[in-house]
């Protein structure tokens, strides 16, 4: 079952509600792509609508694929084989229809809890019993994704809490804990 | 039960074997903060011999819990409130005993297999059977903790591992997934 993720910088809110463009950060790259090729993901992308903002990450991903770094920690380039820029989600749409033959179904994540939202166990479910189907993972920065950019998704994925309400987990840790409770593979062994 | 984190950057291997020390990430000393508050640990220890990176934690530290950070954003002055500086591991289980009121049995993580190592069920199993226990998850920077401090562990926990065996997590997204496989809720809805 295809999988991706992707991490929007626009349009996010920040912590007034105001719409903004986040600005690429380079950690982000690195552990999404180390997290997704971990759990076996298919695509990473990095939507962005600038130019300058693309053409930096695009040098980080040279870097790292063909460049010195490519020597220097084959791990990097192996992680970031599978990671591409899009303008918005809709290029991310035409590029995993493109490539995968048939769309995603878009999973959207966030901190606050949607009416609507899907549990991790009804999500994992789904997933293994629809091997046909492709998913996207869709991430915000900033203060998360917007809320026309939710109305959009096709689910929505409940948050994750830890121990208690407080739960401002950084995009970082929400990718990973994430990943891990959709593929991980010692949570059957636990059961 | 009381949990604690603790992010050693010396004595540290890299990826040729050698023994260094490492520079300290700002954004490690956020993303453990922020998963270990998401996840009800009591206190995260940055280990450092260097006065020089110290003094730099401490200033960052001032900054989201005193200064115009803490006002800017109160997420961070919250996860930060119980983030410590250590010399080395001795120092943090001087200062765990002191406040804790006996010594912590030390866990430690690597990527990589060692022979005496204990499943996360098995650990979770213990922590929630033993809550008069203390404990302190070890992490390691660069390309892991050191075989002499892996050998002081009165514990080492299983590696994560997502789909295969390609495992090279950041030490951000391996805290956060130790984490919620140790403490996290979710799990138990869908055994």
């Amino acid at each position: 079952m295809p999988l991706h993720l992707a991490l929007v910088h626009y349009p996010i809110v920040d912590k007034t509600g105001r719409t903004v463009c986040t600005s690429v950060t380079n950690l982000d790259l690195h552990d999404l792509s180390r997290a997704a090729t971990t759990y076996g993901a298919d695509g990473v992308w990095i939507v962005h609508p600038y130019e300058a903002q693309k053409r930096f990450l695009q040098r980080v991903l040279r870097h790292w694929r063909e460049g010195w770094g490519a020597q220097y920690n084959h791990t990097r380039r192996e992680s970031l084989a599978a990671t591409r820029l899009a303008d918005d989600l809709a290029g991310v749409e035409e590029q995993i229809t493109a490539t995968e033959g048939r769309p995603p179904v878009f999973v959207g994540t966030s901190a606050r809890r949607f009416g609507r939202s899907v549990s991790f166990g009804e999500l994992r479910t789904r997933m293994e019993e629809n091997p046909e189907e492709c998913y996207c993972l869709v991430f915000g920065t900033g203060w998360g994704l917007h809320p026309e950019t939710m109305e959009e998704m096709d689910l929505v994925l409940e948050p994750v809490y830890g121990t208690g309400k407080w739960n401002h987990l950084s995009v970082r840790a929400a990718v990973a804990i994430i990943l891990d409770r959709l593929r991980g593979t010692e949570r059957p062994e636990r059961c």
